[in-house]
């Protein structure tokens, strides 16, 4: 099986590169041209139908549809549905883990703060992008076990390291207890998952037609009081 | 449709009883027998085939086997697959909501011992039986609207108004800010739920195969810390 493609969109199959898309085209019986951005192009196009779709039933044809390109530079960027899905989750980790390295790394920040600014990011991107927490489940639940490992080194491990770095920070401002970074993924990360993961049943239990920014608000709220409150020293 | 059955394992349809086991028992050519205690046989060999497969794909015929009664016995209880599985979360979930009114009517304990006593309960609960959770996700995702609202009369409700009894009492004793019970409900089972539920990938982020008994017992005492410290004034 091809090997999930990487964030720079090259092709699934480096060295065969152009033998791959001349068998491609020929048994799709069409003209493939890759040409610069339209691995970025099948990906937002995913990105997008994967925002409706929340079952991530989006097909070739419908990416085909949505891109406006031919669905065989699917199978030559990102050799199969999972390689794609899989990319498209190595590019949001990649903004997000950027974005998380530059806030640990941020000087005069307190590391309660810096949890603050966190938690709120992680509960924004997963109101701003429905599909994200989906995909991480859908992947987490049916990827291959090389998958599952790409996941855990480009989404689990940054956060975790980050962690520890804000948790020995606190410590070190005399500020937290000693908590063990994993642990901490775990606890919260499960509570900014759960709002979106039952996300048909939340709303119903709080009385909401749907997840509203207002909602969304006072749960940032809450889970940064939990967290915080609850690493107290 | 016909309703999930209730706890007590009444027939799916109650006032067609005898029509409904002989037009079952026809169109099966078989002779169904309903007897006492075949209801309860049937969950329990349900429960038994889950635990094994977490992807709830233990079919008609699997029960049949594994409970050594009649297919047919299912579709006289329980209506159908959907109601089979909603009478299993009933009955488990009527175990569990009993300890736990029990626990928050019972004098002499403070709010924060009665709260350490639940959260230890909810992760023995995944622990000890590995079908709860990922029923109960299986439902809010597949089941009907009228399964789902069941599920959150019978799971959610109770809780979260034994979280709104247990937060109103540590804020009487002085131990407790005022929580919202729903947010508490949502962060709390959300970190609980975690560990489980990515049941694939937490253990190998935290370098173990499984989840082990030692495991389940740091996680509790890492979930009761950040709730309790969290909750204090």
């Amino acid at each position: 099986m091809p090997s999930p493609a990487k964030l720079s969109a090259k092709p699934a199959r480096k060295a065969s590169r152009k033998s791959l898309a001349r068998a491609t085209a020929r048994s799709f019986s069409i003209e493939v041209k890759p040409t610069r951005g339209s691995a970025e192009l099948l990906l937002a196009a995913t990105a997008s139908l994967l925002s409706e779709r929340p079952d991530m039933a989006a097909s070739f044809r419908d990416i085909e549809k949505r891109s406006g390109l031919n669905s065989a530079l699917i199978k030559y960027y990102f050799g199969n549905k999972e390689g794609l899905l899989m990319a498209l989750l190595e590019r949001d980790a990649k903004l997000e883990m950027d974005a998380l390295r530059h806030l640990v790394a941020t000087a005069g920040l307190s590391a309660a703060e810096k949890l603050r600014i966190h938690i709120t990011g992680i509960l924004n991107a997963f109101y701003k992008s429905p599909y994200l927490n989906s995909l991480i489940h859908h992947m987490i639940d049916n990827a291959s076990e090389r998958s599952r490992k790409l996941l855990k080194k480009v989404y689990i491990d940054p956060m975790v390291e980050a962690y520890r770095q804000i948790v020995a920070q606190g410590v070190a401002e005399g500020a937290f207890r000693s908590v063990n970074a994993e642990m901490l993924y775990c606890s919260l990360v499960g509570s900014c998952d759960y709002l979106f993961s039952s996300a048909s049943i939340v709303p119903q239990m709080l009385n909401e037609a749907r997840i509203t920014e207002e909602l969304k608000q006072r749960y940032i709220a809450h889970v940064v009081d939990m967290t915080l409150f609850g690493m107290r020293k």
